[in-house]
């Protein structure tokens, strides 16, 4: 059933018109699946079983609740628990199926006469083990084996569709610092500040959360940090935390009320069609101070370095290494990334339907960066006790360089 | 290091005085492990590694990044990779190291002269399988299993300074509402009004994200499903998803513009020191209709016959069973928890760090309410194509019954 079917068999013929579900196009889930099934031949997969609800939404088009089977020689089979008009709706695939556990799988791949798989892929980096345990009983023969490498893989290079959702994230992204800045005052405590922002973002359409791939890292959507909070590192590994609201959300905007002359590091994601977008600026209220004024500078010149050296072929810990040494030649090697001694040890992170996707522009990430790749570069400089300044951008891999998918202008915002 | 030597040390005196950090109580902590360590012994488990951050927190009173070990006969070690000054302040428990992997646990239990466990307890439920296996391999000779039921059933009962935490939720909750509804005016979309309700929240220091612990659920912090969206089932497992932003984020608020005379289902959730209270409102511009007057005084009705039934040793089952006895005598049998045949089967979740905690008031869910348990009783009545009314309030189980979490009046809220 197709989307405005599903309009008309719900009752809702009004949403058809004014409210389209952006569904992913056929033709990227298509050319997604043929990339997917050559990744399992060259790995020698009979079949994939896809549980992680990114994966699930990024090769099936639904995040309706459900998993993805895909045989490597027969077309995919997307099982739906709830609900399945909806997921028909949303999904280009053909075969779409209402179930109710996990364990209907092998009737049911036999209802469609598939053999059973010697070897099933599974997403083991993310996979429950007890969830592991119940798979390798309902396929006593099949050899099961971890197939997340294959899958981020594929979802690190990004279509032109999928830079199209990142850049509509993006200009969200942009209005939402235009008109959140106006709410910026003296007094106003970060986490109040933080809320202002988010209903910018909210009225813009931005989504839901910041989604990342792993078991206890959360996404914050954004980390207010003003003045010395700016110098507080906590449990994120980010060049700062902040003082956060308590030992429970350690991390991001905290109830200090942000004053004049003091940057304010505003980083903040936004979300569209599930593809973020990540940006900070420094703000200020009145005139910054001189050392702050110089340190923003510096962020500005090693991410105009990183970028002059950014485009196909490049290895992504020579860029890391390049920031370090574009810091220390202006004498902020002591204070990149992290107060002395707590620095990151990364400067930028693969983006696109999670925080956390390749490539990383980190120590020991010596893979080059490909076209079609999307990351959010972030030099940070922090002085403990004072505060810190920052800038980050989200950009794409192009043939020749790279273009913004965060179009905000790159300067100081001062009320 | 404890709380103000933190904040001399890291240079931020100005924190201690204004900023308390809600620290866990070390008499907290105490009882926790006690009591953990007593089901390790019934379970005949030498050692827990627990890794999940709630539990971390829980058991430690920090979420820095890191691990608890907790040996059977000797004092829990927590290991932390960042940041352990932060986490001193934080933590009540005596033995706090820094380490950068869980490579290096074993070495360092030899260097307590702890013996080599021969059972660990693991958190097997949402512990991913490559992280399962790599623990395998660093205990070789030890039986590794699930410890996750251990930690649930003692996680589900709340003490009074949980309790204590959860009121504060629920009152940041009653002033969101409160608030919120000024914000409520005809021609609003659902996403800009959740996102004026969120700034509130925000604003009287809710924290962060709502917690639960899944590896694909999600959980919104608000739903705001206006007339006809208040009829669609999506992913969700509740009586209604709503329509979204998108495919990838198919639940809870959409672009709709709220119009007059529409019932209005405002479920919003709120949190303080990591633990959270959620409800659920109906409201309205202008007057409801009487199909919708009538099924929200019928949700109502349900809402307080459970209640009057809550208290120690009643089965969480009969208590679902009541509710959909209760709706069936007033003639929503085919409405309830759901649109026709889209139906959920259960009224009433367990709440705290995460908002999928025991008990759940649900079908097959047949064991008791134990006094200290708290859950979210949320009584729906759905019409597709029409729209939705519901009630939501968080209780705790004492004693003789029960008690609100949430304070925020039971009435319609109509502007």
């Amino acid at each position: 059933m197709k989307q405005n079917d599903y309009f008309q068999k719900s009752q809702y013929p009004f949403l058809s018109a004014s409210f389209d579900l952006h569904n992913t196009p056929p033709g990227e889930i298509d050319y997604r699946i043929k990339h997917l099934k050559k990744g399992m031949m060259d790995r020698g997969l009979d079949a994939l079983l896809i549980i992680q609800k990114m994966d699930v939404y990024y090769f099936s088009g639904t995040t309706q609740d459900g998993v993805l089977f895909v045989p490597v020689d027969h077309q995919p089979i997307l099982f739906v628990k709830r609900e399945i008009c909806r997921a028909e709706a949303e999904s280009a695939l053909d075969t779409i199926i209402e179930f109710q556990s996990i364990k209907e799988i092998p009737k049911r791949l036999d209802d469609f006469n598939l053999p059973s798989p010697k070897t099933i892929g599974l997403e083991l980096d993310v996979l429950p083990a007890n969830d592991y345990f119940k798979i390798k009983k309902l396929f006593p023969p099949s050899r099961l084996s971890d197939a997340s490498k294959i899958i981020r893989d594929i979802r690190k290079t990004k279509s032109p569709y999928e830079l199209e959702c990142m850049k509509n994230a993006g200009r969200i992204g942009e209005r939402t610092y235009v008109e959140g800045i106006k709410h910026l005052k003296e007094g106003i405590s970060e986490i109040e500040f933080g809320g202002m922002l988010e209903r910018e973002a909210k009225k813009l359409g931005s989504e839901g959360l910041l989604r990342v791939r792993s078991m206890n890292y959360e996404a914050y959507s954004w980390h207010i940090l003003a003045g010395p909070t700016g110098g507080i590192v906590s449990q994120s590994d980010s060049p700062m935390g902040g003082l956060g609201l308590s030992p429970a959300f350690p991390v991001g905007a905290s109830r200090r009320p942000i004053q004049a002359n003091e940057p304010i590091v505003v980083d903040f994601g936004t979300c569209s069609q599930g593809y973020q977008a990540d940006e900070t600026r420094t703000f200020c209220i009145g005139e910054l101070p001189k050392k702050f004024l110089d340190a923003y500078e510096a962020c500005d010149e090693i991410h105009n370095a990183v970028l002059s050296e950014t485009r196909p072929g490049v290895h992504c810990e020579y860029l890391f290494e390049l920031s370090v040494k574009t810091a220390k030649k202006l004498g902020y090697e002591e204070n990149y990334l992290g107060p002395p001694g707590l620095q990151t040890r990364f400067v930028g992170h693969g983006i696109g339907l999670e925080l956390n996707e390749f490539p990383f522009l980190a120590k020991g990430h010596s893979y080059e960066l490909e076209e079609g790749m999307t990351f959010a570069l972030e030099p940070k400089i922090v002085f403990p006790g004072e505060g810190a300044v920052g800038i980050e951008n989200t950009v794409y891999v192009n043939r020749d360089g790279y273009e913004f998918v965060t179009p905000l202008e790159n300067r100081l915002f001062v009320v």
